[in-house]
């Protein structure tokens, strides 16, 4: 197996993430054969591509339109994958589904191709459970929009081989991506985890009155989100802890685990009531705005702070100055 | 009681944030007197004011040194808060200490003023419990960087005179600030809820050797983190759940709050050993770089970041386009 780089790419699944997917490949100049059973599927992944390429233009990476990666729309798992290197599987989040995609993919697929599903929440090893070949099967989950979030988590199963990590790891790089390979398998991987656990807490906000939507997504985004952009977690409680570093950090903050915010702990219930009341608030907040709008309006915004962060060789701006230089 | 401009502020308590607020404050032209029993209260005031003119330089913000606020540091808190329009208490998070300090400014302020607690755990009702004017206490909760950073949670007591939190969301506005009243007391507000649902996750991580502390921070900046800076996370998922909204992302997410992810319902025991973990980790991430490099290579890009968002007239960037407005 000639470690080749990434030209031909298969998508199974063309929703919004399995389209992010294909925009990314192909503007890195991959062919791509796709496969959905859904009518919608060619519309999203025409949108999704347009906004890429506004995305990218954005970025001043713009590919000619001759270098830009053809696309393929097959009539069935088996016609897309059977040439294929890297085939991505991005069908919904049922386990079901997903053992039924993947043993198609990888009695169809060529031997050595690698599979990577765009599971956020499924072990590798569970995925793996009905394949014949379950060692070129990973987890290889990005991030909406695929098309301009670099960050890849990368997760082998019990029986994948390293092999298959390696490459995929390189193809990722190769598209201008952070793969970040993930140590243990662990339901959820790394960053869902910590979203989930946002997540849970601001529906508790929301279930006991204390804040709207629009209010935590304020207290959010006028605050730790913009550190979080750039030093994430820990780098950032660091700087808190001054000269004393993480060590003083931790000392002075560490006691407050114990305290009883008991909401932390347990789930609200999610009835009726409490979707009505988010998707109302959610439709004050953003409903003045149609969707494909606010895309657009996230993606600019994502564009710009990437090119600050390139303007400063620093954090995810490293990936699109080193997209730029293979561009050139 | 007349509606007057911000023109004489006290800080009692000059850490990190005390210093941060004088130096937002100073840097729109305030007066300001601090107390802080520490010998190196100068030394971090004068160190965050270097940081902040830095900052203020990158958004091109710099004021000219005579439309500088005046800095007095006094022996005493009765002499620091003696003609202060608003005092800001920073001093630790304990609630003796809290009491103590609050109590003192209470009985040396002026009868107008305003006493905001930058305390980001107490509720303001327990805050008071000792004050002779509890009515014109509140929480203003502000986010380290305090002189970039917009956000500052408002919250109001069950003594709180509405008009003391009015008059602080018109100066908090005036220094350029994002004020955010919140609708109800509770421990630790908004924010700090939500980063401690994803701290007490992140220590799980390290702890189960899933993940070090640079790959947690990687899983959070090359993602979701560059999501949140500009939309926060309800706006973000209405996005995802493409033209269903809101209300067909939960369709598609709540399931998986059902699912046995039980980490993120205990707390993980900040024992020795996962404090030198985690102190090691942090170490080996970011030791290379003195934590006055860290400021100022966050402050930079934060202040990138805040550009970009205000040359797309979005969120955290219309903050800085207001004071631009008001500086010309």
């Amino acid at each position: 197996m000639a470690d080749t780089s990434l030209r031909r790419a298969a998508a199974i699944g063309c929703g919004v993430i399995g389209a992010g997917w294909i925009a990314r490949l192909r503007l890195n100049g991959v062919d791509v054969t796709a496969s959905d059973p859904s009518p919608a599927a060619g519309r999203i992944i025409d949108a999704v591509h347009d906004n890429a390429l506004m995305a990218w233009r954005e970025l001043d990476l713009e590919p000619a339109p001759e270098s830009i990666g053809s696309l393929t729309v097959c009539g069935s798992i088996d016609e897309a994958v059977a040439d294929a290197q890297l085939v991505v599987e991005s069908v919904p989040e049922r386990l079901d589904v997903k053992h039924a995609t993947l043993t198609q993919i990888d009695s169809a697929a060529p031997a050595d191709a690698v599979i990577a599903s765009s599971t956020s929440g499924f072990r590798p090893t569970v995925l793996a459970e009905p394949l014949g070949r379950p060692e070129r099967l990973i987890v290889g989950h990005p991030f909406n929009p695929v098309y301009l979030l670099p960050l890849v988590e990368v997760v082998a199963g019990e029986r994948t081989a390293a092999q298959a990590v390696d490459r995929a790891i390189d193809w990722y790089g190769s598209l201008g991506m952070h793969p970040l390979r993930v140590r243990a398998e662990i339901d959820a991987h790394i960053a869902d985890r910590l979203m989930e656990a946002v997540w849970r807490e601001a529906l508790w906000l929301v279930n006991d009155g204390v804040a709207t939507t629009e209010e935590i997504d304020d207290a959010i985004r006028y605050g730790f989100g913009l550190r979080w952009a750039q030093m994430g977690l820990f780098e950032t409680y660091r700087i808190a802890g001054g000269e004393g570093g993480m060590r003083h950090f931790i000392g002075q903050f560490g006691e407050c685990l114990t305290w009883p915010w008991t909401k932390l702990m347990d789930v609200p219930d999610l009835d009726d009531r409490l979707i009505d009341t988010i998707a109302t608030q959610s439709d004050e907040q953003s409903g003045h705005l149609d969707v494909r709008e606010l895309e657009r309006i996230r993606d600019r915004n994502v564009a710009a702070m990437l090119l600050a962060l390139e303007r400063n060789a620093w954090g995810a701006g490293r990936t699109i100055a080193a997209m730029r230089e293979r561009a050139e």
